[in-house]
């Protein structure tokens, strides 16, 4: 699929001019960066879902340092585009946690965790999605892949990115044929209990978080030391989220 | 070491009876639950330290969801259990982040979290320590164990807690001698590289918060939907935390 005609596809499933290109942006970033799972072949499944396309993600409650959004029925890329804008308008002082309920999919979580770092923010995203991860026991899966994404601004403007999914391999991957639906187990080989510990516990953080359904839980800090000097002080490796 | 002789030493060591009785507490819980190289090993090797055990952590500023703490010169089990009685005492409504500066050594994170799970908090924390993994691709140590745990509040009353190193070992399983210098790799096998990111993305989450040194980084939110029913629907599984 070629860019132009990606963007015209999701402008014929009904999204406005204004989500469509939204949508589109992250799709075209997810291809730029090799995440194919999470690039156009995106839109050939959104096809095939039953979608709302006019519906708009709400910001329902707001305390000092935390806000709680609803999806709404939108898709949650669409949630998470709009908690961004919102975080990037109204920084936090110095600390905000932004809670989304009915938020799904939501894409390659790097991509919202460097929209963040590029404004200047410290953040930490998970969301959840279908259980495909089982206990490392065995029996059924009862955990997604539940990634988590880390954004930290750094001295030279390209924010490190850390974008860790719980899984062997992604959904996205077995989406696209490119690994097997039996590769869909905690990562770590023999210590696999590791990452099905964090997916886990990131999963009932967002469930306690926003109850049933799937959610996103996101933390923002203005950081009072960053940005970091981390690629400065270690110029010769190769770090997360770098191309 | 018998428990009357572990506080009997840290009493030696010049702490007072309230400090003396925090630091057992928590090498005792490690020690009961199996975790010997946060236990009372941990004593000896105090003992080979400069320690200030009059030292007392402060919290240095307070704005609506957000403390920064320094720990003064305390040990940072120290900062971290003072920082635990404050949301105890003052609970997050609904969230707060916590940032402690000079908070090392932490111990065995599961155990902050797991109070404040117990308090009916949701709470992730990680903390930084030396540097002891090198990038994947090979290369000095640049990044420390620094794991992440989660304490979930759930309907038994009796949290789940994950609580993940990124390294394949530990350094206090190095310290007592159960595994070798060159495990301390970050864990994964095959996709350390994953590991090796979330040690580096939680790493610098602690450093453009607090600056140099060791430090932590604390969120703990009052769940609106917790807490956890999730050891009711799945009561086969052997969860993280459970002994």
């Amino acid at each position: 699929m070629r860019p132009d005609e990606a963007l015209e596809r999701l402008r014929v499933l009904g999204f406005d001019e204004s989500d469509a290109q939204t949508l589109f942006d992250h799709f075209d970033d997810a291809e730029r960066r090799g995440k194919a799972g999470h690039g156009y072949s995106r839109i050939e499944w959104l096809e095939t879902l039953e979608l709302d396309p006019g519906a708009k993600p709400e910001k329902v409650a707001s305390f000092p340092g935390f806000e709680h959004w609803d999806g709404n029925g939108a898709l949650g890329y669409l949630t998470l585009a709009a908690i961004c804008a919102s975080l990037e308008d109204d920084p936090p002082r110095p600390a905000r946690v932004v809670t989304a309920a009915s938020c799904f999919p939501t894409g390659t979580l790097g991509y919202w965790v460097r929209w963040l770092a590029e404004a200047g923010l410290v953040a930490l995203l998970t969301a959840t999605s279908p259980a495909r991860l089982a206990h490392p026991d065995g029996g059924p899966p009862v955990v997604g892949t539940n990634p988590l994404a880390i954004g930290i601004p750094t001295t030279d403007g390209e924010p490190i990115v850390s974008d860790v999914s719980m899984g062997k391999v992604t959904y996205g991957d077995v989406l696209r044929g490119a690994a097997s639906a039996d590769d869909l187990v905690p990562f770590g080989g023999e210590q696999a209990h590791k990452a099905f510990a964090l997916a886990l516990g990131l999963q009932l953080v967002v469930e306690t978080c926003v109850g049933e359904g799937y959610g996103a839980f996101l933390v923002a800090v203005d950081g009072e030391f960053g940005p970091s000097d981390f690629r400065e002080r270690f110029p010769d490796l190769r770090l997360p989220g770098d191309r």
